[in-house]
C-alpha cells in the first residue's frame, strides 16, 4: 500500500498548516485596534505581495528575492494605502514579521504529532527558513527538519522545489508526499513525482470567500484535516 | 549579559551530541559479533574517512562530495582491510548508514530540551541533512531545525559554514553560539563572529584515548555537559 512505502510527508504551510489571514488581522489589530481594514490589508498583502511577487520572479520579471523581502516591500506600500499612521520603525518591523507568528489551525499540532510517529515531517514552503523555524517554535509544530525553497533560491511550484525535499532527505520522490490545501501546489508535486494529499482549508480566505472547487480525483488522499489524514494513513489516534 | 543577547545555539553533532564511536562499534557487532576489531575500524573510519576526507576537500586535493559519500567510500576500503567477510549489499548499505543511527550521550536529550525552552537549537554539522534528520528522529534530539554544511557544499571550520547558520536564521553572528567538544570547531566559530561553548567529551575516542588538553580560556562557556550548560545559562532544571 502507498502508506507503507512513504517515508516523508512535506507540508505547505501558509493556509495549509496555519491561519495566515486571522493571524495577520490579529497582529494588525494589536498595533491599531481601530480605523484600519486589516482584513483587506491581509488579503492584499498575501495576494499582491507574496503570491504575485513569486509569480513575477518565476516569470523572470524581477530578480530573485526571498519571501521575507517580498512581505516587507509590500507592507511598506500598504501602510500608507490603508492609512496605518504613526507606526514606529520597530512597530513596522514587528508587523512585517507577523508572518513568522502565524497560528496553526486547531487540528494542526495534534495531527502532526500523529503523523510524526510514522513519517519524517517537514514544511516545504516558500516562506523563509528563519520564518518557518520561528513559526514552528512559537506554534508548537513538531517538524523533524525545516525545508524552505529559499535553500535553492527557487519557489514552488517549480519542479526543483519539490525535488529539493526528496534530495535533502535522500529519498526517491515517490517516497515523499506533499500535503497541501492548494491544487496548484499539489499539481507541481505530482509533476515532480511526489505523492499528494489534499487538505482543503475553506476558511483560509475568510468567511466571505467563494466555496472551494471539488477535489481533483488525481490526488492520492483527500482529508478533512490532519487528524483525518493520519487516520486514513492507518495511524491510531 | 551574553546569555540574554543570544538567540540561537548551534551544535556540533559527532562527538558533541552523540557517541559515534560506541554506536558504530555496536552497529558493527550487530552484523559480525566475532572476529572483527570494530573499535579500530570505527576510529579509522572517522579519522581517515571523514576527518581526513574533509581536510583533503578543503585543501583542494579532491572535488567536493558530501559526508555520506566519504563514509561510504571509506567503508568499502575498510571491509576487506578488517576482514569483514560475506556481508550482503544490503548489510553493507545498512552499515554505511550507521552514522545516521548514533546514540546521544546520556545528558544530550534532556539538556537540549532545557536549552530549547529559551533558544533556537539546531545542529551545525558536516553530517548530511538526511543523516542529521534521521539521527535526531531516532535519538529524540528535539531540534528546531536542521542545518548541515551540505546546504552550501562547504565544511566546518570554513568561515562560511558558521555564517550559514546565522544567515539562515536571519541573526547577527553574535546572536549565535556554537556548542562543541572540539577546539578547532570553536576557533572557527570565533573567527566568524559567533560565541562559543566548550563541552569536552573525554569518552569520545574511547577509554584508552589520551586526556584532553585544558580548556582554552577564550571560549565564552565551558560546561561539563548540556545540563551544566543550561544551568550556566540560567535555565532552571
Amino acid at each position: 500500500m502507498l502508506r507503507d512505502s512513504l517515508r516523508a510527508l512535506v507540508f505547505d504551510v501558509f493556509g495549509t498548516c496555519v491561519d495566515w489571514r486571522g493571524s495577520v488581522i490579529r497582529a494588525g489589530q494589536s498595533v491599531r485596534p481601530e480605523g484600519v481594514d486589516w482584513s483587506s490589508l491581509a488579503d492584499e498583502w498575501r495576494r499582491e505581495g507574496y503570491i504575485r511577487g513569486i509569480a513575477r520572479i518565476r516569470a523572470g520579471e524581477m530578480p530573485y528575492v526571498g519571501s521575507d523581502v517580498l512581505f516587507r516591500r509590500k507592507l511598506d506600500e500598504l501602510i500608507p494605502k490603508y492609512g496605518v499612521n504613526g507606526l514606529s520603525e520597530t512597530e513596522v518591523d514587528d508587523l512585517a514579521h507577523a508572518w513568522s507568528r502565524l497560528d496553526p489551525w486547531p487540528d494542526t499540532v495534534a495531527g502532526l504529532q500523529r503523523l510524526k510517529s510514522r513519517y519524517i515531517i517537514s514544511p516545504l514552503s516558500n516562506g523563509s527558513f528563519a520564518t518557518l523555524t520561528a513559526m514552528a517554535k512559537r506554534g508548537g509544530m513538531p517538524w523533524d527538519c525545516i525545508i524552505s525553497t529559499e535553500l535553492r533560491q527557487t519557489f514552488k511550484p517549480e519542479r526543483e522545489a519539490y525535488l529539493l525535499a526528496a534530495n535533502l532527505l535522500e529519498l526517491r520522490p515517490d517516497r515523499v508526499m506533499l500535503v497541501a490545501a492548494h491544487d496548484s501546489d499539489l499539481k507541481g508535486a505530482q509533476a515532480a513525482g511526489l505523492h499528494t494529499a489534499l487538505v482543503p482549508r475553506p476558511a483560509e480566505w475568510g468567511p466571505n470567500a467563494p466555496p472551494l472547487p471539488p477535489a481533483d480525483p488525481s490526488f492520492d488522499y483527500v482529508a478533512t484535516d490532519f487528524g483525518d489524514l493520519a487516520t486514513q494513513l492507518g495511524i491510531p489516534a
